[in-house]
C-alpha cells in the first residue's frame, strides 16, 4: 500500500491515532483544525524550522526512515539547545512522492515519536502534500526562561568577547566518520554501526544548554554545519576572532579507531555532531563544566583583532584546513 | 546569477538585508541566530504551516513568482483567520534547486514582504536547503484573543451544532476560475486576469474572523480544499450533516462572466478561495453580518442525522457533484 492509497485525510487520520492519545494539559487543538492551539505563559518564545531532502540530507535505501524521523526533529531540538531552551511543540510538514509506501511513513513516523517522547516534544499539526521528492519540515517552538527581572535567557551567537574561552560538549566527528561508512558502504558492524547511529540518531544537549545558561554562559552555537564553520558564525555574529587548538579537539574513540589519519580533520570540519559549541568568560565556562551533564572540553579562545578562525596545532602553527564546512547550496567549500 | 553563486550564506544575507530593518518591539533575535526569539504575553499561541511544491501547487512558467511569495504566506495566514485569530511572526523555508535564479528568489521574497506589511506579520526566521525541485514551506505563528475568564476565543471545526446556519464572506469560485484559465492558456485581460490574480493572491480573511469571534460565532474553515469538502471537514470534527444550497452559493462575477455554465459547480468544489465558512446561531449568524467587513451569505444549515454534506438546488432537491474537492495526494475524487 502507498500514500496515494490511503490518500491525505487517510493518511493524517493514519498518522493522528499513532499519536499519543493524551494531549498535554496546554494544548487547546491539535491535528485536525485549521491550525493548532496551545496556552502560553507570558515569557519568551524560540522557533526553529530545519528540513531534510530525500538524496541531499540522506541516502534513500541506505538508512532506516525510523533514522530519518528521529534526526528530522532532533536538528530542530538542537538549535533550541543551542538557544537555552526548552521545545515544547512541533509541525510536521512531509512531502511526498505518490509512491512512497505507507510503511515507510509509519516507520518515519516511529521514530519522530521516539525523539519527541524523549524531549518532551507535542506533535501538535503539519501540512502533508504532494511533491516529487521527499521532504520533511519541522517547524519547533519552545521556550526560554526569563530572569528575575524579565529578561530572556538566551545563549546567543553576538555574545563573544575577547578573551572568552571556547569549549565543546562531548565528542566530535563521529557524524562525518558515520556518514563516510555509509557512503563506503562497508559491513556495518561494531565502530561503523556505532559511527552510522551518531550520524542518523543525534542526541541534542537540551539539559547542556540550560546548564550553561545558569553557569552564566550566554554565547553559543550548535554544531552542526562543522566546528571550524560554526565557531565561524559566532565570530562574524560577534565582530572576533578565534583560535581554535585542533590538537584538543575531542575526538569521538570509534572515530578514531575506524579513520585514524583523519580523524582530527574530520571531527573539525565534519558537522552534524550536533554537540554545543560555548563561548564566555573562564570561570562561567569551569562552572558550566563541573555543572554539565557532558564532558565540556576547551578547543581555544576568542581574541581580539578580525573576524578569522585560525586553526592551531600543538605548537601554535597555522593549520591549513581541507574543507570549511559545509554550505547547503554550494556543497563543500575550499580552504 | 543564480543561487549556488551565491551560496546558503550569502541568499540568507541577501534576504535578510530586504527585510524591512526596523524589527518589532517584541522580537528579540531574528535571522541570523540558531533560532528566532520573541516576547510574548499571557494567553494562547496558534501555530499552522503550509507548503506549496513546483509542478503540483503552481505551474512554474505560467505565474509570478511575486505571487507564489504573496500566496504562500496568505494561505497561512487564512489558517490563523480561520481560528479567529491574528498572525505575527514566520519561519520560512526554501528548498531549492542550485539553478534557481537569483532574480527569482528575489521577486518571491518582494510578495512575501508585500504579504507580511498587508497583515503584520514578522518574517523572524527560516531554513535555506538545496533540493531537486523548488518548494517554499512556512510556519506562521499567531494568537487568539482570550476571555474574560482567560480561556481562548476561537473558531473551530468541531463547534457546529443541530440547527446552526452555514455563512460563507465574500463570493466563491474566482481562483478556481484563474486556475482554469491558467491551464488554458487563454489571453490575460479583464476578467481572466482578475481571476488570476484572485488565485494567486487570495486576501485571508483575518479581520472577519475576529469580527465573527466578537458575533459570538465558535465555528469556522477557510474555503481551501472547496465548500463542499471543507463543509464536510466540520461536520465530521462535529459529527453532525449538512444541508448546502447551491442556488444561494455567492458566486464571483467575473467566473460567472467568463464560465457562466460551470459557475455554481465550480463555485462549491473548487477550493482555494480563502473565505471563511461560519456556522452558528441565528442570531449570531445575524451580529456577524451586520459587523462584518465583507458581505456574509448563509448558504444552508446544520442539521442532526448522519454525518453527510447534502448539496440541494432551489426546489430541495439533491444536486450530485462531479467532485467532492482537492486531496493532496490522491488529486481530484469522484462523487
Amino acid at each position: 500500500m502507498n500514500v496515494s492509497d490511503l490518500g491525505e485525510f487517510g493518511l493524517i487520520e493514519r498518522l493522528r491515532a499513532a499519536l499519543p492519545a493524551v494531549a498535554p494539559d496546554r494544548l487547546v487543538i491539535g491535528i485536525g483544525d485549521d491550525a493548532a492551539v496551545w496556552r502560553r505563559d507570558a515569557g519568551c518564545t524560540i522557533a526553529t524550522t530545519d528540513t531534510m531532502v530525500a538524496g541531499v540530507h540522506f541516502l534513500p535505501g541506505a538508512v532506516e526512515w525510523r533514522d530519518i524521523g528521529w534526526k528530522a526533529l532532533a536538528t530542530n531540538i538542537s538549535d533550541i539547545a543551542a538557544m537555552g531552551g526548552m521545545p515544547a511543540f512541533a509541525l510536521v510538514t512531509l512531502c511526498l512522492p505518490p509512491e512512497t509506501p505507507v510503511d515507510a511513513v509509519d516507520a518515519l513516523y516511529t521514530g519522530l515519536r521516539e525523539c519527541a517522547d524523549d524531549y518532551g516534544v507535542t506533535i501538535a499539526g503539519g501540512d502533508i502534500v504532494s511533491a516529487p521528492v521527499f521532504a520533511i519540515t519541522i517547524a519547533l517552538i519552545g521556550e526560554a526562561k526569563m530572569s528575575g527581572h524579565r529578561e530572556p535567557l538566551l545563549l546567543r551567537r553576538d555574545a563573544a568577547r575577547d578573551g572568552d574561552l571556547i569549549a565543546v560538549t562531548g565528542a566530535l566527528g563521529g557524524s562525518v566518520g558515520g556518514l563516510r561508512a555509509l557512503k563506503e558502504g562497508e559491513p556495518r558492524t561494531g565502530a561503523l554501526r556505532r559511527l552510522i547511529e551518531r550520524h542518523m540518531r543525534p542526541q541534542p544537549r537540551t539539559d547542556a544548554g540550560r546548564a550553561a545558561i545558569a553557569a552564566g554562559i550566554r554565547c553559543a552555537i550548535d554544531i552542526s554545519d562543522g566546528l571550524v564553520q560554526d565557531l565561524g558564525h559566532i565570530c562574524s555574529a560577534s565582530g572576533v576572532g578565534a583560535e581554535l587548538r585542533l590538537d584538543r579537539v575531542p575526538l569521538d574513540a570509534d572515530l578514531v579507531a575506524t579513520y585514524r589519519d583523519d580523524a582530527s580533520m574530520m571531527a573539525a570540519a565534519g558537522g552534524e555532531d550536533y554537540e554545543l559549541l560555548l563561548v564566555g568568560a573562564e570561570d562561567a565556562i569551569a562552572r558550566a563544566s563541573a555543572a554539565l551533564p557532558v564532558p565540556l572540553t576547551v578547543v581555544g579562545s576568542i581574541v581580539a583583532g578580525g573576524v578569522r578562525v585560525r586553526v592551531l596545532d600543538a605548537e601554535g602553527h597555522d593549520v591549513p584546513m581541507m574543507t570549511s564546512g559545509w554550505d547547503h547550496l554550494q556543497g563543500h567549500g575550499s580552504p
